[in-house]
């Protein structure tokens, strides 16, 4: 018999599913209220005796298993559970790509349009009580955005610039496949012919030994002048103290970062204080949409289904 | 002959194209580089002297002129030349309605993201180095904006947020003509019908006798729970110290101010440190994009060439 950790918030009809999917099992249903940050609700004990586990419990935990066959994260990203050891031998690891397109994407337009329309600077005067025109503002009508990235989140983004009048450029292992709102697809290897060309520069890309600082300062001076530059993949990717220099500079005309290259990002680091930049704590994913909770158990809920039915997972890391 | 005093600042092909629609006319060519706040480049006696105006000047110039016949603004808005005594007997007004849809539209949707995201308040944490979360944001998809006013603003708009998952519904005078991109339209005074179902109430109304204090205290307080208002029309359309008391008591999300009842506002006004407040000061509708001016120029040479052909003009307000 299974025993299954399941640390979601779910609904009573989502619960009453998951119960259906897998009726000869034993549940635990141990919902944590803040995803992905572990909140107390299960123990080390619990996490010991699971076989299956829905949720992010520290890696320093599932390590020590000897129990567990499959690990689901409600996490896109799974580089915590891929340094050797995090894991037992020969479990099954699975992500939640898929569930946070539409809420980081989102995210990103936001800090997009604040950045084109100039609002931080309009915010601090407004806390300075400074009524006063700050110039020239930007439009994604006829830009081209180029996107680092085409998976879930890339693709949602692009959907979102191409509404609203962009082009749309994907860069990413296999542009052979058509990828929907991404009007020209590219292998990541011509990163570098298409920097220059775009007025956006977006990453959404996870953290593999290649995407360590895959935007560095040779690349960032690559960048149009005047381009903006989003990061909503991994902190690693960015070159973080070269985008000050750019910043600084006035190279770039600004910077949106959801994620850092140390997170939390430490209350002495400069980065805080950079000029044209707009920083947020890595909140573009997480589930503060409720619709991202449901996507959510619907993906996992999939996924159950097809482990009982001894059938491939979906989203397979390992 | 014509005297045609021009304030705009043209590219050379676009004067030449003013030149060749009124060929035997005298041209005036002046052209203010801040578009909308006189610069001094035209003087009281060039106003003077001319039959046809193309900008705004003061309206203590033009009061007193007897030449003038033809004022064609390059505001939407034209409410400083609707007072008694502002243009002189006759004169026809005509506005660039038409010419600012994007640039407002596009900071309007800058300004609502920025709020839904809950940018505001990371942009304050970011200067205090404080990496915290905020909690639950919004979305467009699956929401109804309503906008007050469907002209060249509002539908502008309203294609943005269709475009973004929102239902749009649209109040104006006349609701049996159908206006692009908005979903349902209904007469304006079906307001108090439609306030307590939209989660986004956006108003692009200009300033007339009816539209004054149009979202009182009262029609606030009918406002969904959680919902959020943005002005890009007249600050005067909105009590601001009801709205005021409705940001502070927690009752709407968030409010975007691109215009207040008096501009600039001053130093001193308790608005600027209003919570959940977003305050610009009325640059929406500028010339801060460059296509702006190009379409601009573009509309008025329409109207001249109208004008020369003795054909009804466009935007004619009186």
């Amino acid at each position: 018999m299974e025993t299954i950790l399941n640390l979601l918030p779910l609904t009573d009809e989502e619960r009453a599913a998951f119960l259906a999917a897998a009726p000869n099992e034993e549940h635990l249903f141990l919902p944590e209220t803040t995803l992905l940050f572990h909140d107390g609700t299960a123990t080390p004990e619990d996490v010991a005796r699971s076989t299956v586990i829905i949720g992010n419990p520290p890696s320093s935990w599932v390590g020590k298993s000897t129990r567990l066959k499959w690990l689901q994260t409600w996490s896109a990203g799974v580089d915590p559970y891929l340094t050797p050891g995090s894991l037992p031998k020969g479990a099954i690891l699975t992500s939640a790509a898929g569930t946070y397109g539409q809420s980081v994407s989102e995210h990103m337009l936001a800090c997009l349009f604040s950045l084109m329309k100039r609002l931080p600077a309009y915010q601090d005067n407004q806390r300075a009580h400074i009524w006063r025109d700050e110039g020239k503002v930007k439009t994604l009508v006829d830009s081209t955005v180029l996107l680092l990235g085409a998976g879930d989140l890339g693709r949602s983004f692009a959907g979102l610039v191409k509404a609203l009048g962009a082009h749309t450029v994907g860069l990413n292992r296999h542009p052979d496949r058509p990828v929907e709102h991404i009007d020209t697809l590219c292998h990541i290897d011509r990163l570098e012919e298409w920097l220059p060309k775009a007025d956006v520069v977006a990453s959404t890309l996870p953290q593999t030994p290649e995407t360590i600082h895959i935007l560095n300062a040779r690349r960032l001076a690559l960048m149009k002048p005047g381009a903006i530059l989003l990061n909503a993949g991994r902190g690693s990717g960015v070159d973080t103290k070269a985008l000050q220099e750019s910043l600084r500079s006035g190279h770039l005309w600004g910077a949106a970062l959801d994620v850092t290259e140390t997170e939390p990002l430490p209350a002495d680091d400069p980065l805080w204080d950079c000029p044209r930049l707009l920083l947020t704590p890595h909140i573009g994913g997480y589930t503060h949409l409720d619709v991202t909770v449901r996507r959510l158990a619907a993906i996992v809920l999939d996924n159950l289904k097809r482990y009982m039915a001894g059938e491939p997972l979906r989203n397979q890391m390992l």
